[in-house]
């Protein structure tokens, strides 16, 4: 019973399992890692971790704490990397620690994935170099910074072992998708049912292409100043980046 | 800038908030919880508190930590009270911290609401009498033992004040719902362009009718057991309810 309560403690130390390393730092956004972790915690054969540059708990976006399981420096060799996003992004672009870490993880990993603006920091790592990637719809036009090909119209991008997701939400289709390739499809969909993933927003909406345009230009306007701080702080990324090689 | 990073804490002592409290226990599917979360945190005027019977973390379904910020006896009073479910709840079920909690906080609570099967705990709580509710597909069956009238063709049933949602990633729709109750519908929008929610599931299904047979009863089997387990409880918090009055 996956699912139950009496379960034993996910963190066996067989072999047989698939090491997902999901990474947290301070000000990202919560659900960029939660909703992927529901999915991929209920993935047979995925072992889930934390980390962080120190076991420190980190203060997300809007306040919910999150704690690492395990610093970079105690990580196992990773199958996987997910990297997620939020503003706290900006602070890590320019970290060596976070750079070193996803930019080594991430070249012997077998799935390099970003949910977010995560894909803004494997760009930063050098990871997206000649990708088609995406990411959150109001950053996407930072990606070709980085040497990426950005796409703007697919929730979800695979290219070759790179997979990037758009905003926030987009994190589950994501992790449903990379469900289906470590374990198979029948599986992806029995954690589909599993967690009622069958959804219906109240309202129509949520890319600039089904939002109203009102809407689009308050979300636009909200997040104005941010983005000229960001663009900033990704000129100086990229620049590092290309200086690194 | 309601998203940066160097946004004032939100827990600001503003009385023009509205405290909204969401329930922590062990056990707990911690996406009930995250989705709703991700929503409500960036609600204007909603001030989200994280309620334990203690401060103690408390690991969830799959492994997560979550910290309460508040025990039940710091609580401010509350305006919306959100109960999360996950196969933890069989264990609060008959457990009297929560039942009292639940029950006292609901009963003066503007809006009560529940994700999954934390309808279950505000069902013991006697909340439910003569609601119609709904919680996962796989425990409507449940809703009945408490007074509340079953629903299993809605993702979200609001009643008067009760709003319940259905399993786990119902709780990101229920969530944009009760914001555009809270604020208004454009917040409520713009808040589902910010978390870029336009879902696309790479597969179809995700609730018994529009998954295929094969799927259902793989879950069904899987969670057989549990059910059985869950079904003896209920019927004992059926009783205590009942005998409560």
């Amino acid at each position: 019973m996956r699912e139950s309560a009496e379960n034993s403690p996910r963190f066996g130390d067989s072999k047989m399992q698939t090491p997902c390393g999901m990474i947290l730092f301070a000000g990202m956004t919560q659900l960029d890692l939660t909703g992927p972790y529901e999915v991929l915690s209920r993935t047979p054969g995925v072992r889930v971790v934390l980390l962080g540059a120190s076991r420190d708990a980190v203060r997300t976006e809007h306040g919910l704490m999150l704690t690492p399981e395990l610093s970079f420096a105690e990580s196992p060799g990773l199958d996987v990397l997910v990297v997620p996003g939020g503003w706290g992004v900006n602070d890590v672009l320019l970290d060596g620690r976070y750079l070193d870490f996803v930019s080594g993880a991430g070249s012997r990993a077998r799935w390099v994935t970003s949910v977010c603006t995560g894909a803004l920091l494997l760009g930063a790592a050098g990871l997206l170099r000649g990708y088609r990637a995406t990411t959150h719809w109001g950053s996407v036009q930072f990606l070709a910074e980085f040497g990426a090909i950005p796409v703007s119209d697919e929730r979800v991008v695979v290219d070759r072992n790179r997979i990037t997701a758009a905003g926030v939400s987009a994190g589950i289709d994501f992790a449903l998708l990379l469900a289906s390739k470590l374990c198979d499809v029948p599986s992806a969909q029995q954690i589909q049912l599993g967690i009622e993933y069958d959804p219906a927003p109240p309202f129509p909406g949520g890319h600039p292409s089904s939002s109203s345009p009102e809407v689009v230009l308050a979300e636009e306007r909200r997040m104005s100043a941010a983005m000229l701080k960001r663009a900033e702080i990704v000129r100086m990324a990229a620049q590092r980046m290309n200086a690194v090689g």
